[in-house]
Order: structure tokens, then C-alpha cells, then sequence
């Protein structure tokens, strides 16, 4: 049995290291698929797009999840199954919802709290190792959701905020998802809200950021434009997305997370 | 069986992978838990205590551990027995002795000499592709540790200075042992010191560093504080740690390991 | 069955973790050893280098090997099956060059033409993910390599320009190949390149860059010298190196790959 796991806690610390360790001696036959650890600490909803644009790549399984901003408050720990069978587990936060509308939506839920299936001794910020990655190697070795805590109401489970771009007649307003180690800018914008402003494939594109204005080449991929140019174009995940062929895009045009763009064809 | 693996390798270059590979050609059974290569270059001290933290929720196995500034050098490669039965295998630097306590202390140990468990070329550089993960892979498979050198006797092994807060009648001084990812700042005391100098959980506290001071609060966890307080928590491997929610205590105190702190109960 | 894989990809991003994910769903049972993927962006020499050092490490199986930057252009996808039997998987742009050699060379060779042995969607950005890792995870479950597409003339495999060093009576030109979390900074250089200029271990080197002069010894290993000392050694990949023991070459040389440096016998 597969679990899968994203987490926002890096490489460069023992909190992932830890998990694997707590999951080997609990299901020693579970193998786990490290999606990424690299969300900025704290990003739920960078996350849960991550997390909705990878599931779909990854075998059937226990899908583990941790950003979890809120470790020892209020906020409850979750299992959640979806219409197609797959089990997520992670704090209800919001991390999860996307993923889980990639499969249907949430069929059933439950609240991690048998003390059965968490170790001994829970602290109060690293509830990765002592509830959640326990509670995904038990599933992976075949408990069922029930045994781990009370069902609760799938529609209880709390939503997430995910920006839509301001569409204009002629122009949009984008905001900035993320950034990858290439440089290249993930933007809340898909092809068709392009194509309602009038911007296709092989035409030119106006960016303005804070007064600063920018011109990109609506293009395909990488080799369709020259060394230094900027592209927009539709990422692997269907997303749009800014890039240089050949440097950093995120760089060059000093854009973070979170920060607006506007779009609009040029010329 | 499983191999658990610590170094300051870093994921960046091919260090990691390499020795994966060569436990690989020897066991190919073998399952490797990266506990984690973000240990700072030849901070043995620091290997040595995220090593004793982890490896008891690591299944029990062959630990493979790498933190090796005096590689080609005079110090001995061992392979230790706890008095668990869990075999250790690394540099004689100190990097295994606080994790040996953990499981009774050493019960034996041989001097990794036997050219038979090495690879046939050993560099003067590399000693975790070369000495190391063979010996791990070995054990592995199942090679009993008398086979892959002499007996030593296990009070020879190299032993570590761990700084000790100096405690005085109402205030006592730290030392920063590590900062993670999320800004946390590691200190060498317990909850049982800071009883000592009357500091409780609710209660304020006054750090000093460099003249400098700061104010904290005593909690249990960082849902306890507003965003932006300075917390002092006991952490998930029950040492004291400062933290800021929703921000980096390291970066604001400018705190680095090896650095000292006054900390006292404030008004 | 085992996979190895080497990339660009880094691992603040999911796309390594994706391509896990795909391998599991097509070859659940393959074992995937990740050899490194810290190739800096774009760097196919590099990527190249690492991969020849690193494979004879590595079981035999085969190797996925991605540093892409024509990806969605017209350069090939390809596999490789070398004179020992490895299958080797990436783009044919030279990443696959230098580590072929190391096993006798290209045997035969096809292009990743056939669209059952990709993902359904193929994306013009990430081929890591819709083509190579799929063909590799087919190859890892028995699928013979002439159904991944037509055969293609090994000659015809696009080469690479690895830098030699320029040697002179007394004195030779290195160019700087890459640096190392330890600050190591690796040379084109060998054992006999130094012997034919007249330097010995033990003796001391003068390099020059950009005007300035440096002094290092030629030394076995790092142990060899004083904390501070510059040191010229022979890395574990029998490549010359340059370190400083108790810190980092790379910076205090400020070095980077691509430049040069000269390098003579000194007094």
C-alpha cells in the first residue's frame, strides 16, 4: 500500500525523516511517495493546490498531508475518504478540499481522535508524528476510518479560499500562486480567462506590476521563444504561467506570492 | 530490514543517492529511512542530538550516521551495539554516543577494518560510500558485526561535550543548539531548569542577549500566543525552544547555534 | 527493479515527487533510487559528469536521468541500452553521453516515439513527468525497449564539449566544473595532468585567478592539513579538488563553475 506525502516541513530538519520512521514501524510494508516538503512553511493554500495538481500522478492510497498553521489549538485532524476510495488524512484546515474535488468530493469523514491510533505521547506542535503519520500507517495497513474517531458531517469541513482573477473587458487582474526553483510564475489564470480577454497563442502580452510594465509572448513552451524573452504560457498542470527561457521569470519580474499582476493583450 | 541514514550530506550534490546506491549492490532488500542530510557541515555535536531525538521512533535496524570531519584521518570507524540490540555504524566522533544512551548505552563494538565489507577502492574523502553504507549494507544482510573488524572496548569510544546551562538563583544562561526551518530556536534546557529559576507556563519571560532584551511568553504551544508574540514552549523532543507565531524567531533574534542567552522570569 | 533517477527538478517543487508518483502507478514494484536532483536549472554537463561518477555506484536497472532545457523543442527523447546491459532514459542532448562510456558505450538505441508508453496528456514543459518517467517505469516492468518507438543509429546520439585543461610547460588552465555543499570546488583536472607539470602531494601549488594569487598544498586529504589551509587533493571521483579544511574554497575563492583558474608549481 502507497502513502503519499506533502508536507511543508523541508528537508533540512528530521520532521519528514520522523514520519517515515513512525510510519515504518507501524505498516514496515507501507511505501511512502514523498510529494514535495518544500510548501512554504505555513502556505495552506499553496498546499492544497499542490496537493490537487499532483494527486491525480499519484498510485491509489493513504494521502497524507501536513501545513498545518494551527498544531495544538482548535483545529481538528481529519481522515476523509472521497468518492473514489482514496483516504486523505491531515488537519482540517482547508489543505485538503481541493485534492478531494479532484475525486468527487468528500463521501465520508472522520475526527482523529482515538488515542489507539496516535502514539503515546502527543505534543503540542508536531502532531505530523504523533497523529498524523500514525493514523495514515494504520490505514495502510488496512484499519478501517471508522476505528480512529467519530464520523463527521463531510459538508463541515472547512472551505478554502482560492482567489479568482478580476476579469475585465479587455484586461485582467492575476494574482501570483507560487514560484518554482526554475523561476517560472504560477498565476490564478487558465487558458479560457485568456482567451476572454483576447489574448492567443503566438499574440502579444502587456504586464503591469505597480506601475512597471512588461512584455511577454503568449507562447506554447520554452523553444518557442528566444533566449531572455518572456513567455506566457499553459504550465503541465494547466495553469497559467510566466517564464524566460533561459532565467528566472520570478526574478527578473521581483513578483511573490500573493501579489497582483494585470494582464492584458499588447498592441 | 531497515537501514536508517543521518549525515550533513545535503541533498544538493550526489552524496545521498551514492551511498543509497551502494547499500542497493550489497542489499538489495534493504529499505533506507533518510532520517535527514540537513545536518550542518561537520556539526558533529548537532548530528549527535538530532540523532539521539529521532531514533527512537525509527524502527529498530542498522543506523548508518555521517558527520565526519576527521574523514581520512586518525579517528576509527565502529559499528556500536546498544544494549537493545540495534547496531550503530558512523565515525568514533561523538556522533553516536548521546543516541547509544537512549537504548542502555553500548554493549559492544568492533573497528570497521575488514577490507571484505569495504568497496574495493577506498577514497581518503568519502568514507560513507567507501566504509560506511558498506557496513550498513552488510549488517543489512545480515553479516554478524564480528566479521567486520576487531572487538574494541566500548568505553573508548570518543565522548561528546554537551554544553550544560549555567544556572543561577533567579536567571540562568543558554546555549542555541539548532534553529529549524520554521525559525524555532533550539536551547540546551529542559522544563525541569526553567522550574528551577521560577519561570511557569502563562508566566513572562525576560531574555537577554548582547544586551539586548526581549520578552516572551512562557506556552504551551503557538496556538497560545497572538501572531508576533515570542513563545518559549517545550517542543516536540521536550527541549525548550523560542518560537514567534506566524514568523521566525532565529531571524529576529539573531540568534545562531552555539550562541548564549540569558533567560529570567520577568517583573 | 530498481530506477535510478538524477535531475535539475530540486526538491522545493512537487516534479520530482510527481514522477514518482507516475513510476508507481505504471511499475508499482520498481524501487526508485534518487542519485540527486540538485543539478543546477539547465546545467546539462553537469548533469552529464554527476551521472558518469554516480552510476557505477548504482545497482544495475535503469536510468532516468532528466536536465532538459529543449524540452516541448525538437531535440529526442530517448533510450539507451549500454554494452553491460543498463538502460538509460533522457533527453538526447549529452546528459547520457559520458556515463554511457563508462560501460562500454551505446549498444543500440530508440527514440520515445510510441504514445502508449506515455502518459495520455503529453505537456509541452514537464516530459520528466508524460514521457520519461513513463518509459522508464515501463522498462523497470519488462517492456522491451523497441516498443518505446524506432530504432535510432547510437552514432547519431548528440555528443558534448567537455572542457580539457589547457597545458603548458609549468603551469596549466583549469576550468572550475562545479562546487560542493562543502564548499569543495571540483577542476577538469586528473592526477597526471598535475604529474606533468611537475606538482607532487606534499608540494605547493600557486593558483592565480583573475590577478589574484592564491596558495594551496597538494595534499591527500583533508586531515593533511591546518584549519585554514587551501588544499589541492584528488576527490573521491578521482577528479582534482580544491578545499579548505574547516571551510568552504568556493567561497573564499568566490569560484564558480565555467570559470578558469591557473594553476602552476610553487617557489
Amino acid at each position: 500500500m502507497f502513502v503519499t506525502f506533502l508536507s511543508d516541513f523541508g528537508l533540512r530538519d528530521d520532521f519528514v525523516g520522523t514520519c517515515h520512521g513512525v510510519i515504518a514501524q507501524i505498516a514496515p510494508e507501507a511505501r511512502v511517495i514523498d510529494i514535495t516538503h518544500g510548501i512554504e512553511p505555513q502556505a495552506v493554500l499553496q498546499g492544497a493546490l499542490v496537493l490537487a495538481s499532483t494527486l491525480p500522478y499519484m498510485p491509489q492510497g493513504v494521502h497524507l498531508a501536513v501545513v498545518d498553521p494551527g498544531v495544538g489549538g482548535r483545529r481538528r485532524a481529519v481522515c476523509v475518504r472521497d468518492r473514489e476510495g482514496r483516504l486523505h488524512v491531515g488537519p482540517d484546515n482547508g489543505l485538503l478540499v481541493l485534492a478531494l474535488e479532484r475525486f468527487g468530493g468528500a463521501e465520508a469523514a472522520w475526527e482523529l481522535t482515538s488515542s489507539e491510533y496516535r502514539l503515546e505521547r502527543v505534543s503540542m506542535t508536531f502532531h505530523g508524528r504523533d497523529v498524523f503519520a500514525p493514523a495514515a500507517a494504520h490505514l495502510a495497513r488496512g484499519v478501517d476510518p471508522s476505528a480512529l474517531g467519530p464520523p463527521l458531517e463531510p459538508r463541515s469541513l472547512v472551505r478554502l479560499e482560492v482567489p479568482e482573477p478580476e476579469l475585465g473587458e479587455r484586461r485582467l487582474r492575476a494574482t501570483v500562486l507560487s514560484a518554482d526553483r526554475f523561476g517560472n510564475v504560477q498565476l490564478n489564470v487558465s487558458r479560457e480567462h485568456l482567451e476572454r480577454i483576447g489574448i492567443e497563442v503566438g499574440g502579444r502580452v502587456e504586464l503591469e506590476r505597480g506601475g512597471e510594465r512588461f512584455y511577454a509572448l503568449a507562447a506554447r513552451t520554452f523553444a518557442d521563444a528566444r533566449s531572455g524573452d518572456v513567455i506566457l504560457y499553459e504550465d503541465a498542470y494547466e495553469n497559467l504561467a510566466l517564464a524566460i527561457t533561459g532565467g528566472s521569470a520570478a526574478e527578473l519580474l521581483g513578483v511573490r506570492p500573493g501579489e497582483q499582476l494585470q494582464i492584458a493583450a499588447a498592441g
